[in-house]
């Protein structure tokens, strides 16, 4: 079983607008409302790849609930600890017409120290049956800085490896606690490492990712969007590319990336066939219109096509 | 008690953002979800004016559980028909910098004819304790056409005279069901006569208005946005006018006006009270950032400055 950690999620509400006037009143041909954030993105594709995974989450008030029912709709098993405050919605409209999206994100749920500590408690209670445990997204309000590092270390402990996806503290304090893979992408290395990332070449990227590691994780994986990945590991450093560039969903993209991590992670692949497979399900899920969702077909297909490299400074 | 008759109640969710970029990621600085719709708007208004209401509603899923717990929580007394489809949202995006809102309408739950049966036994339940019953907005897909005229022919039964605010064929049949007031604006008084009124000087407003109370209305309040409202009568028309106009919230201004010919209708106020109140609430709604809300200062300073002249042609 992989334990997904989700102290943020959000309940995703989607308007497909046929043209739209963003100074008046529309009335969208299609609405979508379901559970987001990107735990429960890296959560809903493993179990799409037909994985044990367990959703840990933060859920609270009615939009928690509909968190809660919505993702247990999909089949995706979870233990919330409830809070207090109101669990955050996304709303995003799409002109049909531009094809533009505008995405508007509400502000977390403050969480108190007691909530906190109640998701601790179970926390604890799950480790010992996880072969692998994701920390995917932004801790909401309340949660304290060094808390992604504190779960790390409970897991260290309990044997459980971790992958890591967040940023800025939570990136920089987790990483130092030992997890076995991070995942940033470029935007997140060129801020944890204080290094301008910005159009850089291959070395300049490089140099990131393995500042990066050093500072405490078994392996670096920074996705670099549309042209794939740079893996820092213990068996050096590789670089992995899909066939074509794909413009699509870059969220849903870095996320099924963690899953395919966390997934090879348990599985034991050798880093080459990790970053294949990485690339692979990132570039199908980038493709997919809904974040957490992806095509099997097109998994299957783009993973032959990934081309998988050495770093020749590796 | 005056009963407020809401078939499509709505969650009103609203995004302040400092600058909208409408084809990337915002940050809302204030996030505010409460319950809306034009019923919900009307008997907000009536509840602060001090006015004992009950609302009968249809409210379905964890949307319509959000807004009953929202309107409780405000203290508006209702009996709600739970039915089993998810009730609608609103979603306004506020921009900060430029003043403009966009407004984003899903569409309403269908109501299946047993919800609509369920919802017709709590009407007529209700109808002997109320002075007055207030019909306002659109019917949610499912709910005959005729909707509308069946539950002022109800009323009419038991003695309770309706005010109506609706448009197209709610509000045609409806007027025809012999409601005590209705309360189109100058849209929906075109649209139901069949006279194009965009521009048109008071004599065509003044016939269009004779011709709907002619189908069957007792009266006919035409609310005209900031130039204040034209009424056609048992006692004769009647032209009354804010002292300045006032750009705000049309919305919450026409609800207010429904509102206060409720209540004018239940005090037993003469017509130059009734459009004196109504344009002076009206107008107090409109000043205020939010549909459902006013200030009674406001509304007080305003009540003696409204200019109210019988019509020429009365």
């Amino acid at each position: 079983m992989i334990g997904v950690v989700c102290l943020n999620p959000a309940l995703d509400i989607t308007h497909h607008v046929p043209a739209v006037d963003w100074a008046g009143v529309n009335r969208p041909s299609a609405v979508h409302a379901r559970p987001g954030g990107k735990g429960l993105n890296v959560a809903r594709t493993l179990h799409e790849l037909g994985v044990d995974v367990l959703v840990l989450g933060l859920a609270g008030g009615l939009t928690g609930t509909e968190v809660e029912t919505g993702l247990a709709s999909r089949g995706v098993p979870a233990s919330w600890t409830r809070i207090g405050a109101e669990t955050r919605r996304t709303f995003t409209v799409v002109d049909r017409e531009s094809g533009d999206s505008a995405l508007f994100n509400e502000p977390g749920p403050p969480v108190s120290d007691g909530e906190f500590a109640d998701f601790g408690v179970r926390y604890k209670e799950v480790l010992d049956g996880c072969a692998a445990v994701v920390l995917s997204g932004s801790p909401p309000p309340g949660v304290p800085p060094d808390a992604y590092a504190g779960l790390i270390g409970l897991a260290a402990t309990a044997g459980v490896p971790v992958v890591l996806d967040a940023h800025g503290d939570a990136l920089r304090r987790g990483a130092a606690a030992g997890p076995a893979i991070v995942k940033p992408n470029l935007a997140e290395l060129a801020a944890s490492t204080g290094r301008p990332l910005d159009g850089a070449g291959r070395p300049a990227v490089a140099a990131a990712a393995r500042e990066l590691r050093v500072a405490g994780a078994g392996a670096v994986v920074a996705s670099l969007g549309a042209t794939g990945l740079h893996a820092v590991t213990p068996d050096g450093g590789w670089w992995a590319a899909p066939p074509d560039a794909v413009a699509g969903n870059p969220t849903g993209a870095g996320d099924a990336v963690t899953a395919a991590l966390a997934h090879g992670l348990v599985l034991g692949r050798p880093w080459p066939e990790q970053v294949r497979h990485a690339v692979a399900l990132g570039t199908a899920a980038a493709m997919a219109p809904v974040a957490g969702e992806f095509s099997v077909a097109d998994y299957n297909r783009l993973l032959p096509a990934v081309s998988v490299d050495r770093d020749g400074a590796g």
